[in-house]
């Protein structure tokens, strides 16, 4: 399992007239949590890309449990549960700073796609590797 | 069970580098499909907030089967399959004009708010009766 | 001089906590206008770009005189002073369906640039013919 | 003059199929920036907004130099070139991070509105000290 949290701020464009953050700014919130906590264990989604392979969204699902507010910091936390293979499940779970209660909650479902075969592929040894390397135990009691 | 369709092109803005649209922006044909879909039966929604009622969106679900393009025209299908009393769930389903090919599918679920009470309400009779209208078999054989 | 209007209401997700139309959304609006302009004197955009040309904007400025507010149905005016040359001004007048109000009006001016050059070029005959075309008089007192 | 620097990457979402950010975005920017930097100084837009202070847009122009691309880390110059009165003139410049190239400039001009009045108002004295504080040599030399 690995860990990430992403710090990100809630800003006006985002709040509606009820004050608070609309719901369809969550899906941006993972988008900048995962590309973070990407770029944190060595694999920048750009170098990716410009490798030839990209990461389409395959399925996305967020509960909404209680409202951020304008300026609100909050605290995205993004977990990889395992290590990639065809799809990649990313889960997410946003908090205020310094509070417990659990605001959102989410899953966002990626593949990988070769960009010159234009279909979806298994997760390349390289990255595999780099997901592995920050899983040693649960790789190391693989059969 | 009530079924709307709302025609909506892609916008230059939504589409990413892969020249699709982003998978964010399908959250936003879903409000908008659903915002129409409200309107026609005779609920804007404009008119239950002046009222003091709000709808909260508590739950998203988004499957991604095959990109929208740029200047692609979407009929977003907005189906209520139940006469709603605490929470609403909406399914969308989306597809390009004239074609058979599903894009996307999901499902949105709101729930009512009074926001004096701030807090969850049942939906109100007046609203019940509107689908009721438009539920007419199904009404009748409500035991 | 050419004049077009777009219908386009007001959503949820783009009103703020004062409930009227975050400023930012404005520049939505003109470039939806301006699509619709495009495609309806005969030079969709996204013809333009299979053909090898983009339009980016070089300069944007709006005027914001008067809120618009959620669900309002906006009436965006774009106006094509000129025949294009090498740049593109077109200037847009926002308004309440069937009001006489100005909401903003403003400004945003593209170029053309060939995808294969990778730079701006003059606007090609067969796009400044279409733009002739409907400038009839002013073509004809052309020197 | 107050200057202030804001960073902030590029987001995927924000990039069009030209693979650079689009031009709506650079105001979501602007405002980001400018929120930060009246922060830093002690004026935290939300604080205002609690004391019945809004600072609705009035006017905004951008200037398009060269494109910012996927994943930059984009440093926004904030200026606010004089202390408030009425309205509050605000520039920006964006550049990559170091780097000198302009990628773009505008401005961004907000007023003061007391919302139980609904209509503009001259900053408030607790305001203009703030500004007044930061602008020590001006403030000395004003008659």
């Amino acid at each position: 399992m690995i860990r990430h949290i992403y710090r990100r701020r809630v800003r006006y464009r985002e709040c509606d007239p009820m004050s608070v953050a609309y719901h369809t700014f969550y899906l941006d919130y993972f988008e900048e949590a995962r590309t973070e906590a990407l770029r944190d264990i060595g694999l920048p989604y750009k170098q990716l890309e410009d490798s030839g392979i990209i990461m389409p969204v395959v399925e996305a699902s967020v509960r909404y449990l209680a409202p951020a507010r304008y300026d609100d910091m909050l605290e995205i936390q993004t977990t990889f549960n395992e290590i990639p293979r065809v799809r990649v499940p990313i889960s997410y779970a946003i908090r205020r700073e310094n509070e417990d209660l659990l605001l959102a909650s989410g899953t966002v479902t990626l593949c990988f796609v070769n960009t010159k075969l234009g279909r979806p592929i298994q997760a390349p040894k390289a990255i595999r590797d780099v997901f592995v390397n920050q899983f040693p135990r649960e790789a190391e009691t693989e059969p």
